[in-house]
């Protein structure tokens, strides 16, 4: 496992803070060791630094007493969704009081003619869309993990559908968050575009909970397409896949879903998944749009690929093709894991212009290669970003070490590239070096914007901005 | 006129860097009265504000040390575009240094590959456009004026696209800009997507130069789509054209364009233009896609549109029918004004839920009647954004007074239907109040922002934050 540095800890407050709110919240305080112990970070390999308390607020005035209560003692207050983040984003590295969401679960309106929702944060993605399903809309945007939304605004996730569809930044359009202070403030009204000041909304999305906590979040919503369609091709190569993927999107193809998978990948899903995909680099493929539309994206898509010789080009608007395909890509985990039995999948995150994804990605296999690492690759292409999995035991230090070189190497190389050490995963307490070597002069900005909102830095201490500012 | 309220000058600072300011870039100093008032606010209702000087930089460099003369003596900095904003952006209420980036207007680079292109923000839209069609490239956010990136960016500007292209928000990728110490950041990396900490790019957009000076951007491109068609529908009332607009968007028809003409601006279209469309509202489209996809698209809205009592449908791939419309569109505003001629156009602005739209269009043509102003409107109603036009003799304080009433009570309207006082045009001088109704609480959280970033407030003084906090 990776160290996590430990902050200062204020025992005195967290001690006051605790007490008062055990009497104002009762059984919805928790401070057993076993409940604080998950809401300490386990979906990653920096080592788990656990909250003092767990607290579950169930509206947002409740929220905004407890942040009151934290702001006066000077107590760090971290914000919980579902626990799923992959950067320590949850970690109390300085003690304090976990605040899970998860009993915030409302959607409070869905206004199908504005085509929006505005719900609580402790909804998660697969709540709403369920939810959704029957009134024609759905929500596109889809992290890995089944998360809550207030978390998915909060690392400014995205997904496969993101080539078409945006990220969390293009798909929120107002909060209401409790700020450092235990102020309430909506950022936004509901109207489609605004050039109403500083972009509040914008700003609290990808915060990490370090600016205040989400407490409401008004959404985008997409209709249902007529008809939807699925391709797959393989190739020969990840350059000859990812040439025909910068064909498609300068073509402009309105593709819903582009995904790679690499050879190793593929192994892995066929393996896993009972599919018998050539074990070749294959892009996965869906389009949106009318019966005509997708078929003519689908063929647009056939004729590109072969100029990049693709083979094995299969379409399909059968449901149940459709499904059986993209379950494989959404197993890819499980999958990936099974090509080593008992170690631990470690994620990387990086995003490149699209014309140096096919580099970035033959070097990281290379790399890997060269290092002994079994890694395979996933990515979400027609954005320029994608997954490297390493497979290591992280009890084995020599293995994480060689992971944590790994990690920085591939960091440094998309940043050389103009690309970003997170495309979706955010920076967390594991990239913060990176943040420093990707933005450099920005970042004091940033510090000077979290001690202006937070000069007490009680929200979620310890996350983005590296220790040195 | 309107009259802005004059701030505390600093009259020595501004002598001294005047003087250092000539002294380094001689001829590129200008201190004239007929360009100071060219600088300072000529295209609104609100005085004219001149700036002490204009000075013309060429470089990056040249603006960082301009802005760091300007923060050792605590001396305004007006960034200048082309000066076509419309609510007092470029003003100088406390005097100070115009910096006019008209000779930043070199393009520096077009990843086609990418489809983004960096620049210079002095390069104006129909540059770019012009610039780029060779390519088969082009950028879609087309307001009113041939403004400058610079300054589109900073007013987070849209116009007739942004219903699928979206505004400057989601089309800028990244920012260089000189920050109020003089300090130059980069705020992202040219990455298609990132959660790499606060998002500096969308907080500088729309920020009206009040947090820095944007020096450089990257913006995404789009291909020129294969096809593009139009179409034109007329209705039988504002309400019915709404709801029209509301299933085509429901409906997932990926309109490029979706513009309402009232009845009173089809007269004016008609007259201006020399065209004889019935003078009933009227629905303006254009589709983008393949040859297939815009003739279904059309289709689709025409039936959609027949459902709601629309005549004379007429569509149109003719390239001659399809610019003769757009044109006449794009007149709107000389169009207008020939209704009442010898009158000023003081243009509103506000955006609501599209589901509220009719009834606020609606409510805006009565009350303007029942006021007795000659007031046409045009909106991007895919959006849920309309202008009304007041056409009005600024020299006379009874009509600019009934003015200043009408847009007030507009933007009340507007906000009390979950909108906003700005879709496009910002808060400047002349929205400051109305910010305030609009958001609330958030004010404080940005007037801090502005604080930690420009202690001294030199930034482009006077501008969206309310005088109050």
């Amino acid at each position: 496992m990776v160290q996590a540095t430990a902050l200062p800890r204020n025992d005195a407050g967290i001690e006051t803070v605790t007490a008062i709110l055990k009497q104002r919240f009762s059984d919805r305080l928790q401070t057993g060791a076993s409940i604080r112990e998950q809401h300490g970070h386990t979906t990653t390999w920096i080592d788990n630094q656990m909250p003092d308390a767990v607290v579950f607020p169930q509206s947002t005035d409740e929220v905004a007493e407890i942040v009151r209560i934290c702001a006066e003692h000077k107590v760090p207050v971290i914000p919980f969704g579902t626990g799923t983040s992959l950067e320590g984003h949850v970690n109390a590295p300085a003690g304090g009081i976990s605040v899970d969401v998860s009993q915030m679960n409302k959607i409070l309106a869905v206004h199908a003619q504005d085509l929006d929702v505005v719900l609580q944060p402790g909804v998660t993605r697969e709540e709403l869309n369920m939810f959704l399903r029957d009134q024609g809309l759905f929500f596109p945007i889809d992290p890995g993990a089944n998360a809550s939304l207030g978390g998915m605004a909060s690392t400014r996730a995205s997904g496969t559908n993101a080539v078409r569809y945006g990220t969390m930044k293009d798909n929120v359009l107002a909060l209401e968050a409790v700020m450092p202070d235990g102020e309430i403030v909506r950022t936004a009204q509901r109207a489609k575009k605004s050039s109403a000041g500083y972009d509040l909304t914008r700003l609290l999305v990808g915060a990490e909970g370090t600016l205040g906590i989400i407490t409401e979040i008004t959404l985008k919503l997409q209709g249902i397409p007529e008809a939807i369609s699925s391709a797959r091709c393989s190739f020969p190569s990840v350059d000859a896949a990812c040439q025909a993927v910068m064909m498609t999107i300068q073509y402009g193809v309105p593709v819903a879903r582009i995904e790679l998978l690499d050879a190793l990948s593929v192994a892995a899903a066929n393996a896993y998944s009972k599919l018998d995909l050539p074990e070749t680099p294959l892009l996965l493929l869906e389009f949106h749009g009318s019966e005509a539309g997708v078929v003519e994206q689908a063929e647009t898509f056939g004729q590109i690929a072969g100029e990049f010789g693709g083979s094995d080009f299969a379409a399909t608007t059968s449901t149940e093709e459709r499904s059986k395909l993209w379950q494989a890509r959404h197993d890819m985990y499980w999958a990936s894991l099974q090509l080593r039995p008992g170690a631990s999948g470690i994620s990387t995150d990086v995003c490149v212009p699209i014309s140096r994804l096919a580099e970035c990605v033959t070097a990281s296999a290379e790399k890997a290669a060269e290092m002994g690492l079994i890694a395979p690759i996933v990515g979400h292409v027609g954005d320029g970003n994608f997954h490297t999995l390493l497979l290591i035991d992280r009890e084995n230090p020599d293995e994480v070490a060689k992971a944590d070189t790994f990690v920085g190497w591939l960091n440094d190389l998309a940043i050389s590239m103009d690309g970003t050490c997170t495309g979706e995963h955010g920076i967390g307490q594991g990239k913060r070096p990176y943040l420093e070597k990707e933005l450099g002069p920005a970042i004091r900005y940033m510090a000077a914007i979290k001690a202006a909102l937070d000069p007490d830095n009680i929200m979620n201490p310890g996350k983005i901005l590296p220790s040195s500012t």
